[in-house]
């Protein structure tokens, strides 16, 4: 076996050297040894101008798979230099899945170009993935599956697999579909090869499928696998027909990409499918901007409600030091809670019938924490303002100590709350976090604080 | 095709019903119809007592099925119910990468129960995955692979294959080791297939394999994964003799818990493996409350700082109103960056090498950020401040513009740096989140704008 964990970087810099030296079939030998992601990677960060040449002299299946791990700015690059018979070489070879990733990164006459290019069969398959919605299994599932009959035998099947497996985006999850595709069942592989060659595949395939609706949440489906170990999962239509399958890698991506849109939303960032050094200064300005106006502007609100309280801080100036203690314990309780919660719901740990069983979970682990919060906090303003002349220290401990419970008792149950009702209501739970259960706290603790402190203003002052 | 997705909470019902009927026949051949997942759903919400009776009915190797999917409290109780023959039965058909997740959840005397009546090669097999470190490949690893020579042909792999298969975890790739079991390739039962049966393997394995050592991160390897689309990945020990392999199902779990690790993290909380509604309201505060105490004593420093430009807030109230929109503002932009760059170094885009390149980056996002939301703050402030008897809204607006420049571009760098600087110390990213960053910007937020407030102090004041 070769040693294969190479340096891309010293990989990139002798392909650039021999470039320069144009020794094409020594590239060709280097590249050709490689993962085709790797090469990929490599290309990418070569000069456009060279790109289509280097492209050019890899073997055709070789270099199909190189285009389809590409960045959507260097694919778009090639499809532009190549012909229209090298695009269509290149789509040929193309699973139509992939072929739907690469255009919905395209601009327009890009897409016309591809279409017009694939074969009448893809083409009408293209449209189709295109139209399901932008969430939907149907938009992610790929068309390429092994179909069998249920009065094969498994001879018969290996037969068939042998004959059109090459096309297949898998081979080992062979679907049983009667006359009008209804999916009857399925066969693996691997029941294949231990059966015996004359079974009827009748007799050895599994009838208790789970299977998924074109229409159904992506989110959702890829989980199952998860749960299921799922190496591929069945989609059929609304009349019950098999019409797709969604395979393990692009399940896997869809968990990725999905928990990486939440880590954005949960952060206030619209999310993007883009690396972040691939995303430009704007980019990034632009997906962060928006959210940081309205909570900054919903943050005045907090200001204002302060304002109204001047004569409070007026006379009892230590008040305002514990705003920002009071602030930050609400927010980090708020968003511990709605994290676990968003969590909860996309793993489908949590589902949206619970708001009672979270709330009530939440107000006793809100009990608890703001009960020992309020101790050492007490603790902590009893050591400092003991000897004070002005302060009577335990009075203001009491102020904050029930503060401290009420404001993280309010914290835990908003945070759990939000993001369930967000869900019941079609919304992303993942904008229920953080950011915006931080700003709403804010208000709320400002306002319970100067409320409690209120009552007790003439204790406070000895 | 049976319909399959059944309402589990009916399933439930229904066994109940017909357990107190005693009719186990009726409830075996329910169950047995069932997906072993979902058994393992419904028998773990069965009274304990009936449990080990429905278990035993179960059809052997089905029952194994169901017993791994089974959560650990479950199969704790089971196992305490078996004979030590019934438990060698179930063990006899687990994996041994399953036998090593159950016995990590479960008590010493239990423990040494499962390792005394396993065979004594998963025994020992248990005993040294048991020994790598929690995070290493090698703790993940399944050692049930098919292993094929290079000198046989394809009709003699088929042959192995169908004989040695039915125990293996995957038979879809088989690798190539040499007499001293290191490896030199892999083929694919695709590859297999599609070849001529006299064949050697030789001709047709890939020789250009990625593979993992034991000691790496596993989930460094589990994103290769979604890379690279594979489907196991080989696992060779230190001196290159491959030992293991990981398949797709473990990579997405990986994948899925170290999501889950980083969110709670984020959020201030400490990991668990286990679902949110299985966790009790003492182990919730348990993970909570440290974070927060922490949070909130260092949220205390904050407030001492203000305490010291008491006469700051005394001479001009108002700006004390501004404190929560600084602080929230501080707080969203730092935690916005950390969280890009921490999701970006899970997943690989960003290395820690790149550290000058995301300040960069984020530097100017910050210029970009802060200057737009100077000019809306000024506008607001100008809207409600113009006509104030008391106070220069224009000045104001420039102490707070500013300060709000100053601020954004502190926290889009220190959300930045925090990240890489604790993956280089070889820590966790994910623990320097929006609690920490919001924490340290609140009190450099308030430094900040009191230091420049106090230049503009004079006039301020009309």
């Amino acid at each position: 076996m070769e040693e294969n964990i190479l340096n891309e970087e010293e990989l990139l810099q002798e392909v650039e050297l021999l470039l320069s030296k144009r020794q094409f079939t020594k590239i060709k030998e280097i590249l050709s040894q490689l993962n085709p992601t790797d090469v990929a990677s490599i290309l990418s960060q070569i000069e456009m101008a060279h790109l289509a040449y280097i492209f050019r002299i890899l073997p055709k299946e070789f270099a199909s798979e190189v285009f389809v791990d590409m960045d959507s700015d260097t694919q778009e690059h090639l499809i532009k230099s190549f012909t229209d018979r090298e695009l269509k070489e290149v789509l040929d070879e193309l699973f139509v899945d992939d072929t739907v990733d690469i255009i919905e990164e395209m601009p327009a006459n890009v897409v016309k170009r591809i279409l017009k290019n694939s074969q009448p069969d893809a083409r009408k398959a293209i449209n189709e993935i295109l139209n399901y919605p932008k969430d939907s299994v149907g938009s992610v599932m790929t068309i390429e599956f092994v179909d069998l009959k249920k009065d094969m035998t498994v001879a018969d099947a290996f037969e068939r697999i042998r004959k059109t497996g090459y096309d297949k985006e898998t081979i080992y999850t062979c679907y049983v579909v009667d006359k009008n595709r209804k999916l009857e069942g399925l066969v693996t592989v691997r029941t294949l090869l231990l059966a015996d060659s004359s079974a009827k595949i009748s007799d050895i395939m599994e009838t208790n499928v789970i299977f998924a609706n074109t229409l159904e949440d992506k989110e959702a489906i890829a989980i199952k696998f998860d749960k299921y170990d799922f190496m591929a999962i069945p989609v059929v239509d609304n009349e019950d027909r098999l019409v797709g399958i969604v395979t393990f890698d692009d399940a896997m991506e869809v968990i990725i990409e999905e928990s990486t849109e939440d880590f954005s939303k949960m952060a206030a960032i619209n999310p993007t499918t883009e690396s972040y050094f691939k995303t430009s200064v704007w980019t990034h300005s632009k997906n962060r901007i928006l959210w940081l106006l309205f909570l900054m502007l919903s943050a005045t609100v907090t200001g204002m409600i302060i304002q109204e309280y001047e004569t409070a801080f007026k006379t009892v100036p230590i008040l305002v030091s514990f705003i920002p203690m009071l602030m930050g314990t609400g927010g980090n309780c708020g968003s511990q809670s709605s994290t676990m919660v968003i969590r909860g719901l996309a793993l489908d740990e949590i589902k949206s019938k619970d708001l009672l069983k979270a709330i009530f979970k939440e107000f006793r682990i809100a009990l608890v924490v703001g009960f020992l919060l309020s101790v050492v906090n007490a603790i902590r303003i009893i050591i400092m303002y003991n000897k004070s002349q002005d302060i009577n220290a335990y009075i203001l401990a009491l102020v904050l100590g029930i503060t401290l419970v009420l404001v993280v008792v309010l914290a835990k149950v908003i945070g759990c709350i939000l993001p369930i009702v967000a869900k019941k209501c079609k919304l992303d739970p993942a904008i229920m976090a953080a950011p915006i259960i931080t700003t709403i706290l804010d208000t709320c603790s400002v306002l319970i604080f100067f409320n409690i402190a209120n009552v007790f203003m003439c204790q406070i002052i000895k």
